[in-house]
């Protein structure tokens, strides 16, 4: 079968996760998060994070976008990110619905990060606006981004540094947060609390796990009332702790960062070898497990016609040729990445 | 460690539940519930309903039922039910949240069925207040009941005539749905849609799935749109084949069944020997998984200090004694039942 | 043309209020409340309750009640009332919708008042619950009640306390307030701050005003961003002072208040009257300006063939004859009630 | 004092539409819209638009607006409009508000106006998108638009037929509907239903009318439960005849459309003479009410310290000067324009 790079969540779940699913199903156990692995996830989170926070598993990284965002913007809020973030062309309303209408203001951005200086002046707006527009609440931003860039930690600080001074909350979609994390070789702890995030949309389920994603407060208070929103929107497991096994499981010493530099890896090993390809031209530089590759029309349709999975990109348009999207995962094999190389070879040769 | 009966969702996955996920855990497969496991599963369903229906998978029982009314009800309908039904006491406002706040209007019942004529009157009094009012668009039955009682065939269908003569839709929860089946000993046809439901939440979890339900259009046209509800509400796995893979191996035959069998049969057995204590009064027919019985507050304290599991029921209240709900399950062994009641005989004579 | 007893909102504007629209319609004037009147109102609005308020215009009794209750309730927060209170039965899901689908809980009740031991004995079930219920958040009380009774002062504050000692919020509908405070004899800050009441829908419409209501916050803090709410609802008038206008007149000296006791005064004559009529019925107290009375099917009959208007009222059923209500209003004349009380007289003796 | 162009919503009523009110308010009236006045205004809609029209009066634009847009967006549905509509940028989230979280998509327009292309990119987008994204439901136009220029009817009509074709609503903000009609010099049928517009906000309140709108629905089957949209909306007045009374009055002969002509005149004399003034830059064409002018600094300035009143405008930014908006309205004084660019030329020479 050739090469599959439509993206990371074709994948199993890893053998850790898999493992700890079948531990975690034996005897009976508390319901509702009242069990022993849930109480074990939020001292590993605590260990993880080097502070207090407050750990709540969910099932799908839209669930603890929304989630999250419901707990700190007012449903007249506004939430400012990249005018193609998930949570905006691919969540299919869900943030509103969540928050109960609360209106995301997309900023534009080439290689998807959002800049303090677009913050500052669509708040400038909102100041002028008053009372007809809706009230800056909160910034979200997507690490890594949705083109594959990773944001720096001064980068997330200054906006950071922005969000509190305006008495705003500051979300992280982590969706790919291990891919980040594994690029920054820093702490989890610098990547987002003390870089002035607020509350982490922390991945797993592209990245190893079955089905669980996180969402993680910094200050336990900003978490108040938290588990009704999660309740009521129908995400309470009443067998939670098989949430919570797969969590342990994947932040269980390096396997998540193992999972996610493997990945970074066949990226990087990607690009490199597209560099070297004419009529190739990488868009963004490759700094998780997404690269963005622009080919020529001809050279796209023979490696779908050879069996290839990828995305065209639609939100990238041009003329010189056609953007796809190559994603890799925890299991992409090497040698998927030489077929893949091999035959663009051949096809932009011929 | 003395006898749980605090819940059926404390058990683990049942053998063939977590047999196929381990099957559906190899290599990588299309994401969204583009698999080939879901695929099987919607024949499956149109087999084991003898109709085509539209059958999609999600993680909790809670979600079902919001999803569930949220297609059926506008946001300015009322929903009828019985007032102390799940959705009303025990969802957190989901149903409201999902449908945009549709009202759910809770109608008296000794033993959690509705009747006919408590719909009547409500429509009426709908008719008399016009635009004032909210519009009567949905009926929601539990089956099993919320007492441990079944609807009969006959009963459903009673509701479902007057359900189509007002143009409205009946869904009904079916967290308990095999265990209601189980006693009913008819086909799922003729216990959903030959006696007029139109949507069922079909409940797995309690009855050895780890974490899976499923919403069941009987009529697909009904169902329009209806993947995008499930989206943005986030319910919509990444990895749906694991969802799929879990419903597939319930549904297997008789799985399910036979799970629920041993369910009642358990519950069957406590209230046959109940009824020969001294103390212990039934308050409803068992005929399903759940048994509510009361007994003297020091006998319920005598239990609980013995160390037995079970919760006191809030919404009966009495002054001859405390009202407990028993909960058997798909693993319940004979003996929980057998300690159980020497105790409560010990603990009687006392 | 026979007398209208149907309700108070058939009513057009007192003089008082269409000499005050026709007073402010000069000239031009800042938009959406930045005008002389709307200032003026907030002065008058703290000199009247004897304390700094928070007072917003708004058009409508159900746009008051839901904008209110938006402030006081979370979405997943519960809101305790009569059960037919107006907000449950009148007024299109409105509360639902505006807080984003916290639910009512209604509470049984003969005269229309909620009594402090339901509201101990439904927080008690809510604890119990946690999480899977909504969160008590908020209680409405509506004053004067749908059944015409009117809280004493020591009621209401028996619940304000109770409010207080739970961290909830408490507020009154008080389309009727008026009436109820031409009952009462009490200042307007006995009847709500001093007895716990922290919002007020204060009504005007039925009372004399053409379309003008009002929010009123006791504490402003707890108006925080309220203005947001309104202006998305869409009740933030860019005109504002054409309600700020009606407010002022009708809260000017005692106008609201001679209005209201002519209401109360023709109620309380009929009630007088009808008490003397073999077969009439009165079922409760007659404290403000309806009156509930029960009529043979045959006398109301013929009080329609009359011409006569007034509601059957589907709330009270009977077997023994009809229940009407006939709602009097500031400008009622006296001969309305002595021509319906000859026309009662008449037929219940033929 | 100096001339006030901040808006034209400034404007008291103007006398027809105060006379109604003082004519309407006589004797009582069935309430809720069961008068004779909401009756004569549904005749005379119909005449007025050529053919059977459900019309609905609210009290604000804003309310028009998201009311009409609940009743064709899903809460999981896509708006297209311009990225700077009043919807977008005033309404303070309303319209997510009342379709229960549908997201308006914004496209770029240096003159306000949308064009079919940026529409079949976007649906394109979205096909691509699938059930990730929000489903296409609905397109707004504002006319005259946000930057005071006028769709032609065939503008409008090629986006009609877009719509159509996918199957979508085509709405209408009309807030200054009135103006742009003067501008066109065709019919009300032809400025709408004929040109593809499925509903249409109709604006008053600006244009002459106290607190004003309607919702019209060119197929009345459009309008199923609107009522109870309105209702749970607070937007049912009790005592509606006195919107109705207004827009009768309004809508009477020419009245409205003489105020509009009255207001473009005098936007028509402004620009006409600023085109003359160096240093004056207009921005858009002049077709309405509004004229966007770009001016130095010293001299905005200036003019604001010698008390004109007008609003510098956020949404457009330039190197070169401030650009300030100038709205006339139907009681705008000739010598208002004339002072106005007295003080200009005094300043621009200065």
């Amino acid at each position: 079968m050739a090469a599959n790079f439509g993206s990371d969540n074709i994948t199993p779940a890893c053998e850790a996760v898999m493992q700890a699913l079948q531990d975690a199903n034996r005897g009976t156990a508390a319901s509702y998060g009242a069990d022993d692995l849930t109480a074990r996830l939020r001292t590993r989170a605590n260990e993880l994070f080097e502070t207090e926070v407050a750990i709540f598993p969910v099932t799908t990284g839209t669930a603890a976008n929304s989630l999250a965002l419901s707990q700190i913007a007012a449903p007249y809020g506004a939430i400012y990110c990249y005018e193609a973030a998930h949570i905006v062309t691919d969540e299919c309303g869900a943030p509103e619905f969540f928050t109960g209408g609360a209106k995301l203001i997309g900023l534009a951005s080439a290689d998807g990060k959002i800049r303090p200086e677009q913050l500052t002046h669509a708040f400038g707006f909102a100041d002028e606006m008053g009372v007809h527009h809706v009230k800056p609440a909160a910034i979200s931003l997507t690490q890594a981004t949705e083109w594959g860039t990773v944001y720096a930690n001064e980068e997330v600080a200054a906006i950071g540094a922005l969000t509190r001074q305006r008495g705003l909350k500051l979300h992280m979609d982590g969706a790919r947060f291990a891919n980040a994390l594994a690029y920054l070789k820093c702490s989890p702890a610098e990547a987002t609390w003390k870089s002035g995030i607020d509350v982490l949309s922390l991945g797993a389920t592209k990245n190893g796990a079955l089905c669980a994603e996180a969402v993680v407060f910094f200050d336990p208070k900003l978490a108040d009332d938290f588990e009704r929103r999660r309740k009521r929107a129908g995400h309470l497991w009443s067998k939670l702790r098989f949430l919570s096994a797969q969590l342990l499981a994947y932040l269980h010493e390096d396997v998540w960062l193992e999972n996610a530099r493997h990945a970074n890896a066949m990226a990087a090993a990607l690009s490199a070898r597209l560099r070297e390809v004419p009529g190739a031209r990488l868009l963004h530089p490759v700094e998780a497990n997404e690269v963005f590759v622009e080919f020529p029309e001809k050279t796209v349709a023979a490696l779908e016609s050879a069996g290839f999975k990828f995305y065209r990109w639609p939100l990238h348009v041009s003329e010189s040729g056609v953007a796809v999207r190559l994603v890799t995962s925890y299991m992409t094999p090497k040698a998927d990445v030489e077929a893949f190389i091999a035959a663009v070879r051949h096809w932009s040769v011929a």
